[in-house]
């Protein structure tokens, strides 16, 4: 995710949304290292075209990932790997989850310097 | 925004996701002030549903405001205060900033203690 932003097609694509508080935990609950290998595996889905992820010192996050297809979502989502990690955030990491699946339908970016 | 979360109706409604990188400024730019009026001001649009919003320590931020329709997103858009501060944000604090809008069509929570 170099400088955090995921370099897209043109529209339509679809944007799964997902906002988090991590529950007062303190020490290695291994979520870092799920973290990790859940960005490694998505890179690997079919149809699966980046994502944009942040969360502030309060421990609210917001992660976008970005799909070509309902059907890729739908394959990310049963992923064994992915399922047992999506398991262990709703029951070890997460205080509060949620979830929500988009149509993105229009887009558009400016950097400086060049426009995006 | 309370604990972060927006509370929304069921699906179907418009979310515009804005994924940005804050310049290396240092110093009161006027950033903080602007927001905080920005959520004051969209509060009071018709049509606006809730927003959540987190920015980490990288500067590297994201925020999801969702609305009722694309109506309410374009006049949301031509606020003139919102228009100015929209030039700022493109002038003065960011270095890259990405748009999207997006329709969500379904969407899930999970709260410990009780279904969200």
């Amino acid at each position: 995710m170099h400088d955090g932003f995921a370099t897209l097609p043109a529209p339509p694509y679809y944007a799964v949304i997902s906002s988090s508080r991590r529950r007062d935990g303190g020490g290695d609950d291994g979520y870092d290292a799920t973290s990790a290998r859940m960005l490694e595996l998505v890179r690997q889905q079919p149809g699966f075209l980046g994502a944009e992820s942040t969360r502030g010192i309060d421990g609210f996050g917001i992660t976008v990932a970005y799909f070509e297809s309902e059907e890729a979502i739908a394959a990310w989502r049963n992923q064994p790997e992915h399922a047992d990690a999506r398991a262990r955030g709703r029951n070890e990491w997460y205080e509060h989850f949620e979830l929500r699946v988009a149509k993105v339908e229009r887009a558009y970016g400016m950097r400086h310097g060049t426009p995006a």
